[in-house]
C-alpha cells in the first residue's frame, strides 16, 4: 500500500528503529546525573549531538535537541527576537513558511511586534532582491525555509543569506523538509529541523544557533540543553534521530537522483493524462521527492478519499477537506489553483512500480469525481452565445463555483463576461487560477449583497 | 547493579517497551491526516487518551499530551494565569515545588506578575491553613505538588484543594511523582504528570484541565492537542506512556506495600547504623518508594561517588556536588541538614537483597569519607574548656565548616560560643541543622568582613 506523504511524516528508517531500541536499554537515565547510568546517558547524548552537528554543519555546542520541529521554530524565533530586542521588533518571513513560523510571527505581532511577509512568485520562490527590500533598520530576524513543504520549491537561501548578512540581520532557515537530503546552503544564523521528516522518530527537533548570534531563550528557565529546551531529554529518540540522519544522508545522493527522476516522470505524465490539471512548484529547483498538482472541477476531500480507497496516501492543500475551510496559504501566496489539490511526497525507497500504479489510477479517479460533480467536459460546445451571464454559486463550496463558471463560459459571446457570485473562500483563488489555466481574462472581484462577485471575460 | 534513583527517571517498564515497539510500526503517521495510516494513528492516539484519562481521573477531552512534565507545567501555569488575568496576576506555590513550577513562577514575576511561596514544616509539608492564608482576591492560580520529589512527603492536596475551592482559586497539582502509584486526591483544577517517572518513555507529559477552568494557551498557536501542545504528536511514546501507566497502576497496590516496608526498614536502619545522620521527610504520609537522609561531616559528591563505585546509583540534594553550588531548595525550605544528602528512590521490582546490600555498605562508606575529611568522632573528649572560639572556615566548602565547628565545640565551656566564619552557601542551612541534631543552641548569624559569622552556644 503506497504511502506518498513523506513530507508529513516519513516511516521510521530501519537505523532509527535499531538505534531507538538500543538506546531504550542504555539511555533511559538522566544524563545530568553522575552515577554510571547517568554517565552512559550523557555519553550517548554527547555522541548524538556531535553526529547531528556534523550533518547540520555546525559545532556541537551550537546545537540543541528540542521536542519537535515546531518547538525548535518557536524557540528560535522567540530567542532571536528577544536577543536583538534593542535593534528593533521587526520580523521578516516569506509568505510560504511553515505554519509554525507564521504562528510565531502572529504571536510576535500580538505581543506588539511587527512583521512583514515577502511574497513569492508562481513557482513558490521568493526573489532575493524583494526579500532584501523587506529588511529594515529595525529588523531583528529574518526567516526563510530551505524548501517549501507543500510544493517542494527550493528557496534561494544562499542569496537571501548574503543579503541578510549585508543588512546585519540574522537569518533563521527552517530546514525541516531538506535536512535529510543534504546540507543547508551556507550563511544561516539559526537553523531548525525535525527528525520525523527524515525517517527519524517523532519527538525530536533540532535547533542550531551560530556562536555570536544574539539569543535569549524565552519562557521559564531550564537547566537542560544549554537552557534552550526545557524538560527531560528524550534521549532514546535523540539517539535514533542522530543515527538515522547520518544513515539517510549516506543514501541521499543516490536516492535523491532516483526519486528526482520518478518525480520528473510524474510531473510530465500527470499534465498529459489528466485534463485541466496544473502542476505547481519549480520543476528544477525543488526537493527530489515531492510534486504537487491541482485538478479543476474536483474537490480535494473526495479525491483524497478515492485515492485512499485505491491504496494511495497523499495529502491536499485544498480547502474542501474536512479538516479545513480555507485553501493552503502556500497555494494562495503562489496564486495557483487550490481545488483538487494533491501533494505526493515519496518516502525514500519508494518503488517505481508504485509510482506507475498511481499514474495509471489517477486519470480514472479524477474523471469519476468530475463526473459525479457534473463538471463540464474539457471542450464544451458553444450554443447560441448570450451577452453576459450571472451565475449564483452562493452557499456552494469548492469546486462548485468553478464548475458552474466553466459550464457557462461557452454560452457567452467572446468579449462578454460571466459573473460568479460565491461566498466560498477558495473561489477568490481558484477563479483567477482557472482563468490563467484556460486563457480567459479575470476582470476582478466586486462586493455583492452576499459573498463576492467574480467577473470573468471570455477571450476565446 | 542496583539503580536507586527512580524519582529522576524510572527504567522503562516492559509494557512500555512492548507498546512502543508496536506503535513504531502502527503509529508513525500524522493523526491529522485522513488516509488509512493517519486514521490508524488517530485511533491509537484516541485510545491512549482514553486510557490515560481514566488513570488520571478525568474526561478524555480534558487531557492532552505534551513533550514532557516540564512542558506540561509551563503550559499549565501560563495558560491558567492568562485565563484568569482579569482576576489578577497573583500566583501561589509551595516552597518545595519542582523547579519547573518555580521557574515558571520566576518567569511570571519577570513579566510583571507576583507570586508567594507557602513555607513547609520540617517534614516538607505545607499547612492547609497557611496555604489558605496565602490566597488573595487577586490570586489567579495556586500550585501544589501531590508529593515531594526529593523527600517523598505527601502534601495535603485534598485539604488545600478544599481551601482553594472556597476561595474560588483553581489548583494545579503537579502529580509527577505520584501518578504511577495511584489517583490524585480529588479537587484539582489542573494536573500535570511525566511518563518517564512511572516507567513510561521520555518525551511524554500529561496536562489535564478540568472543563470550566479558564484556560488560555500561551505562545504561538497550534492545531494539535486542542491547541495546548504545539508540534507533531510523539505518538509511539504516547501509546507507550498510556499502556505503561495502566500497567504500573495494576501493580501499584502490591508493589507500593512491598516498597513501603523496604523503605521503613531503610529509615529505621540508616538512623541506627550511621552516626550523626538525619532521616528527613514525613515517615508516614510519604511516597512508598523514597527515602532521603543527610549525613553530617560528609560531602555529597564523594558520598555519591563512593556509593556509585559500590554499584549503587542515588542522587543528592547537597550543594557539594559538581553540578551545583547551592543546596536543594527543598532541604532549605524544610530547614534540615543538606550536607551528605542522599535520596534513595526504589524502582518498582527492587530486590530486597539489594536494599540489604545498600544498608550493609552505607556505614562503611560514610565512615571512610568522614575519616578522609578529618571529621570528629561522634563523642569528642573535652579538653580544658576555652571561653569562646572563632573558627575560620572562609573559602572552605561544605561539609568543612560544620566539621570545624564540631571539632571545637567540646573545647569551649558550656554556655560559651563558637563563631564560624564561612562563605559557603550551605553553612547557613547546615550549621543550624547541626545544632538541632546535636542539641546545641544556634544563636544566629552576623555579617562579617568576608562571608557570614554563625554563632553557636554550647549547651552540653
Amino acid at each position: 500500500m503506497p504511502y506518498f506523504d513523506a513530507a508529513s511524516a516519513a516511516p521510521l528508517h530501519p537505523v532509527a528503529r535499531q538505534a531507538l531500541l538500543a538506546a531504550l536499554d542504555e539511555g533511559w537515565a538522566d544524563p545530568a546525573r553522575l552515577y554510571r547510568e547517568g554517565r552512559r546517558a550523557r555519553l550517548l547524548l554527547d555522541a548524538a549531538r556531535e553526529s547531528a552537528a556534523e550533518a547540520v554543519g555546525c559545532r556541537p555546542d551550537e546545537l540543541v535537541f528540542t521536542p519537535s520541529g515546531t518547538a525548535s521554530v518557536h524557540a528560535a524565533i522567540a530567542g532571536a527576537l528577544s536577543g536583538r530586542r534593542r535593534v528593533g521588533r521587526h520580523l521578516v518571513v516569506s509568505a510560504v513558511e511553515h505554519s509554525s513560523v507564521l504562528h510565531a510571527a502572529a504571536a510576535h505581532e500580538a505581543a506588539g511586534g511587527t512583521s512583514a511577509e515577502v511574497p513569492v512568485d508562481r513557482s513558490g520562490a521568493v526573489d532575493p532582491a524583494a526579500y532584501a527590500g523587506a529588511l529594515r533598520a529595525d529588523t531583528a530576524l529574518a526567516c526563510l525555509q530551505s524548501a517549501n513543504h507543500e510544493v517542494g520549491t527550493e528557496q534561494p537561501v544562499a542569496e537571501v543569506a548574503a543579503r541578510c548578512a549585508d543588512a546585519g540581520v540574522p537569518l533563521l532557515v527552517d530546514a525541516a523538509q531538506s535536512l535529510g537530503w543534504g546540507p543547508t546552503p551556507d550563511g544561516w544564523s539559526l537553523l531548525t529541523g525535525s527528525a520525523h521528516k527524515w525517517g527519524g522518530p517523532a519527538g525530536v527537533g533540532l535547533l542550531a544557533v551560530r556562536k555570536g548570534v544574539r539569543f535569549s531563550p524565552q519562557g521559564p528557565a531550564g537547566e537542560r540543553e544549554s537552557g534552550r529546551a526545557p524538560g527531560f531529554e528524550n534521549l532514546p529518540a535523540i539517539v535514533a534521530a542522530a543515527a538515522s540522519l547520518r544513515a539517510v544522508r549516506a543514501e541521499a545522493a543516490a536516492e535523491s537522483a532516483r526519486l528526482r527522476a520518478l518525480v520528473d516522470r510524474m510531473r510530465a505524465t500527470v499534465g498529459r493524462v489528466v485534463p485541466d490539471v496544473e502542476v505547481v512548484g519549480d520543476p528544477e529547483r525543488r526537493l527530489p521527492h515531492l510534486v504537487t498538482f491541482s485538478c479543476l472541477y474536483v474537490d480535494g476531500e473526495t479525491l483524497m478519499d478515492e485515492l485512499d480507497r485505491r491504496g494511495f496516501s497523499v495529502s491536499s492543500g485544498s480547502s474542501c477537506t474536512s479538516s479545513t475551510l480555507t485553501p493552503s496559504h502556500v497555494l494562495k501566496a503562489m496564486g495557483v489553483l487550490s481545488e483538487g489539490n494533491v501533494r505526493v511526497s515519496l518516502p525514500a525507497g519508494t518503488a517505481e512500480a508504485d509510482v506507475d500504479r498511481f499514474l495509471e489510477a489517477l486519470p480514472g479517479v479524477v474523471a469519476s469525481v468530475r463526473e459525479r460533480l457534473g463538471a463540464p467536459a474539457s471542450a464544451s460546445p458553444s450554443p447560441a452565445p448570450a451577452a453576459s451571464l450571472v451565475v449564483d454559486a452562493l452557499g456552494r463550496r469548492c469546486p462548485v463555483p468553478v464548475i458552474e463558471l466553466a459550464k457557462v463560459i461557452g454560452e457567452v459571446a467572446v468579449g462578454a463576461t460571466v459573473t460568479v457570485l460565491a461566498d466560498d473562500e477558495a473561489a477568490r483563488l481558484d477563479i483567477p487560477a482557472w482563468c490563467e489555466m484556460r486563457g480567459q481574462e479575470y476582470v476582478g472581484e466586486e462586493p455583492a449583497d452576499r459573498g463576492r462577485a467574480y467577473v470573468v471575460r471570455r477571450l476565446d
